[in-house]
């Protein structure tokens, strides 16, 4: 039974993303076997969700993988691709058990050549602690929020300063927030206006909106589509 | 089919409250028969959730009602057992869309007697709103807080103030927002510590809450009660 | 019982967006006193989800309103601060049934001086009719993205152009997909990488978001809260 | 406390299916009990998700029972009852996370002779992943779509190829998609006509529905539900 | 604001299957706009979910429109490319109360040439009602089934016939069952293998699952769809 | 920190009823010591829930005590004070899974004096295996009707015989089906009237329901409620 | 299209229950049809939750029709095979309004010749009204307590009774208790042992398991369920 | 990757309040990292939620530091700035599984210099129970009542005695009482006026509300919110 992968490599080409790899349902051999293949191609590794037992089976074997443990991301290789640009991204978060979501967003715009700082435990209960770092936030291009708990740091930050905003809602809480879903419905419902939502915890998936937003990826469009838009009103 | 309905008209002596009367459900006919019921006792009749078609049926047959539209009450009679206390409530509110539901609390702390102020449109996307009005709402002893949407209002006058405060979700809003859940879960997951909340649209819930912490009441104990515990442990 | 109302009218010079009037839950008299205020200050009056009957009132006191009815948005007055930008934003949507919130993006770009396209019916279920206009849409620089039902234009739209997607799930279907929650989720849960999401039916606020990325508006510090810093920190 | 356990042995006979053992909730005792009595009746054991520690202990037991990792089952004997069919069913998954659901639905097709090919890793994100083996896939007679996530796959297969599609929702994501509601949700409201769902994860029964469509079963009526009409009739 | 309206004709060609109107959400105006559309290309017009007041001025208007009250369906003209097929479909109900839905899927599968017949009130709380029909409905190629309340009649039905079963759940019943959603999940959950289960209420989307199976419709593949691989896999 | 536990060892005076002991969530150590106090009572001890480890901890222990391990029950005593009844019970299951919740109840009732009798995998899935055992079943006086999936068995059997029944869903399954709520709402919706269901899992609850039925408890009124009436009435 | 109704005539034999019409979904055209086919076969007519307004289009029409406004049923016709029984019922509700439900429980009750009554107002919030009524409770066989809100009267009630007690939830309250299943999760985890639950507002359906309780019906078995037994284990 | 922590130290001196350290989500590391951080500070650690192990590592290095395994909590140092108050808390809980909860809640008030008493096993499934300690109870100023299952307690003692009362959900149960959420919206519902409710298992957070009642802070006015009002409103 042997399955053959297709990984997506065209996506760097179409919309200027690496694909990641979701490590949390994968066993070693499936992470190796993916590896190895991105690896085969020159492409850069990062794997998400990944835990240390797992990581520890992969950096034996790779000399150049790194581990991030509190970010729970291992990188293979290098990636030689990254964008030029001098726009940054400010990553806010309410407490520092948002911590491995927001590196895992600093460290996926980070290997795309991005910069970025974190501005952590600037929750919305002692409104000092962000007021103290707004203006320092405010020099940032684009604004990602983690908050778990009710998730108010978004629709504050949110009313305060005019960048874009990109909520993660953290899984990160007990009770009735406890999986994370009154953060998510907090911040769709924000009154505070513009503010776009990422899934609980998906910090890679936010840093791949900022960097959609930075617009640092030439918007070519492929022949193949417009090939296909021929023969499709042909039939 | 003749049903006998049981007021608790014991309610006042036994914790200090008023019943008061849910109009949403009843038809004008219980209303009335209810009210009769009320007045016989010498005690002033408080409805809440009524629409004003029932409310003008009521207004034609008594003469000292009084109804108030943005607050959905009708009240008829008074209330010659008020407390005596120099303590106040504040209502603070996110929204004018709040209006029904603050002033519901208002109208049933002011029949007990209670002197209250509302602070509406204080809602946290402006925060300049609820800032310009904080001491102002800090003269206040005890805090009920209405927010509708994401309901953060709670969670930053929470973390600036050290009142007891009362948070009550109301249902406005959109999409996930629509019937206060987000409000009532972003509350009760608050980041900021000791906020205790009532049901969504619940005015007069929070105003009997405040009435509880004011302890205007005194706490007598009821001879049947004791009697109550001797011939159980008997048993 | 004379509430005051306090408009967020500072929203502008701080984050560069516009209040609008949310008309669902206001009743004429409520629209009236808001309009009245908003018009004193020399600000345009932008009220999203009003009725007919509503707007009609309105239309017949105020000489310069316009009345969107596809849109339910009514407008009165002129926005004479309108950003320049050459920059614009398409806005995709997956059925006919998807319209009023396409519409209400529109309305609300368009007040702000932003140029935009919608592109109509072009749902996945028959993928010719995106691809025969993939080539057109990806000349615009932000996708605005409204789908009901399943959602699934979204994950197609992000898979295959690298602009920054709002993904804006609606209210439309029936069963499991009745009030938008499915293609909500739909939208969180994307196979496609960095696709941020607005509340159910929010179009107002995904062209808000749009706004933001746009960044026509100077990201000034506002010296308010300068100060702020300096005396929290000290206290 | 002896239990008996009644095994639905008229099952092949009456609908053409064969009853397979759920492998999660029962202890080793209990499957070697039921395998003793499947194979006392000379039928096929086919065991679905079974952990590597119970296939074990099955496998030092029964010479000729195979255990398929990847798939989670086990099957012991062979089932020489097999349909004769050229009908063929393509599977069709969005993602190497959806392996296992995805070979226990092909070894369920196998064990009852029918033939069957797997296409893996063609989701959505990358159209044209699917795109390049539609012809290929267009060959099979019953397509069988696995999908998490968003489960956007089955909208976009049902909307290019015109076979019986049935959609298997799959519990992999995270956040709102965690546990394969929103595939599932998503596959239902599909805006692509006529496609048929499954319960999330349910691979099994996707290929007895399949087997159900080949339609290689004699629809013969049984004695025993003439007489029961006629009973029944009488009282 | 005019705005195009993009139909999927090329539906019948691409899967078999003519796209119907969802008449719910869709104003008379949008109606007849689309039936105009349709009629133009020599289409048969199919609207579903069509109250009486609607349904009433479009029959005004067409002459060779029939309304089908107790099926809340609209057809204008005549489906003249029917495919020519001996297979029959049998629609299995609980109670009377699924009397709309089960007719929308009666129309929509004889609008295509397919014959079928409905067995109304065969629920299974009175069993023999069920078993005095079942060799009549035995003699039917692909079952229909549909039930709201706890939709048991699936499970049953499932577990007596070995053909091809569509549970279609209805929201029919109060309390827990009110909406469909428990004889939704019930179906999912059917103990008897291999039942595919449809959105709730989706009668329509049953016949077209049903002209699936029928596999009346030749499965050539599309020109363009073979342009797009070559040339997708060269990018 | 020492906390006084008050057992409630009246309740077989008032209600007729043993109190059980929830061993899920006590350390063994809590179990110790409430089994003390219920045995210096001269009490029969009552323990579901209970794994192995906790159950051996006891066993060594307590001479008397007997593990039922299927059952996940442990009973230390004898219950001198058994009902003298000639009514029997009926326990009516779907599938070797329900098996754990089936004997919990069984043991309940018996150490109760209650005679019962379990009838195992008579689910719908294969209706002749309830059918072959239905003239047996119909001598029980009461049936306890067990079901996980979609619960169809209280259905068929409510609709079939005409005892009293007491419907437990079953936490098994998967997907949509996997905590018991489809089984719970389905006995709940069910089209079989007069089913009454107790909460899932709830095999001891549904003995007791069936205790208060077979009604050999003597309904006898307690002096001390006489007096509480009296002196609340005065007050 | 002409739809034959096959109503449930042989439940009263099978089970001893007269068989409702659900008054809800259906018009006056289908009630007036039902009504014509049960007083055929010299049957009792019993509609339940039906409008003012379809009850009088059939009072006109039948004599001797009566329709009971606050119990939203109507019933045609007199019911000659009543029970004979001394057992009583007693309906125990929390407030005002749960009255329709208690009063649809009572006719249900009634309709087959067990006497009955109802306790209005009894609710535990002044438990005061349940106490001075409880000796006189007690009286009854069986108890049917309605509650709405928290649902508490149950476990209350249940705690200090020991008879037979069937639980119904009522959809009255706002916010989180708006539509019952606050009062359903509350009656379904009670701490009270052995309460039975019924789906929500199921008054006819409480009456029914009350029905079961009382074991007024002898439990004879069909001849045709004993040959169906043989049949099916020939086959 | 070094992140910096922003402890919160003004949250005393702003409401009084000390802020506990949340230990479920932590690692040993962070939690020895936070707890140096506020020893330097001269204050006293207070942990909630920590295990056995991890509190074992801090055991080991804070000489002064106490575990409280019943109550999951762990302190280090003394809490010398108490406050000095006459007024006490009384906790009633339901049953013995509520401890944990209970005595968060009474650590966290005693660390503050607030007396309180816990009263466990007062569930209202024996009335009795509760009543013999209602004098006793109805001592204290507070009332903070924990309950799982059903959560009826707070209603009870709620319409019984005119304190304050915290209500605190308990996540004991099974089924649909599992997680807490049936107490949490029992006690939201309750019929019992102004009962204000928690968060589920929060038992540090009723502690807190319990703090803001007694109101033994002075209300001093920062001055910075001075500032902050003249300077927002210049702007």
């Amino acid at each position: 039974m042997n399955i053959d992968i297709r990984f997506d490599f065209q996506r760097r080409e179409r919309i200027g993303l690496l694909e990641a790899i979701w490590g949390a349902d994968k066993s070693v051999d499936q992470l190796k076997r993916l590896s190895e293949e991105v690896l085969s191609k020159k492409e850069v590794v990062f794997i998400t969700r990944i835990t240390s037992e797992k990581a520890n089976c992969l950096l034996e074997r790779y000399q150049d993988a790194r581990f991030y443990q509190d970010a729970k991301c291992l990188i293979i290789g290098q990636n030689f691709k990254k964008f030029i640009t001098t726009k940054k991204v400010g990553i806010v978060a309410g407490g520092s058990s948002d911590l491995a979501v927001t590196l895992e967003a600093k460290l996926a715009l980070e290997i795309h050549g991005v910069s970025c700082k974190s501005f952590i435990d600037v929750g919305v209960a002692g409104l000092h602690r962000l007021m103290s770092q707004l203006e320092e936030i405010n020099k940032y291009d684009v604004l990602i929020v983690c908050a778990g708990m009710e998730g108010a740091l978004a629709t504050v930050v949110g009313g305060l300063l005019p960048q874009p905003i990109i909520a993660v809602p953290i899984s990160v809480g007990y009770g009735v927030g406890k999986n994370g879903e009154t953060a998510l419905n907090s911040m769709l419902s924000s009154c505070s206006p513009g503010i776009a939502v990422m899934n609980i915890d998906n910090g890679y998936g936010a840093a791949m909106a900022a960097l959609r937003l930075l617009r640092v990826f030439p918007r070519k469009f492929f022949i193949s589509y417009r090939f296909l838009v021929d023969f499709l009103s042909i039939n």
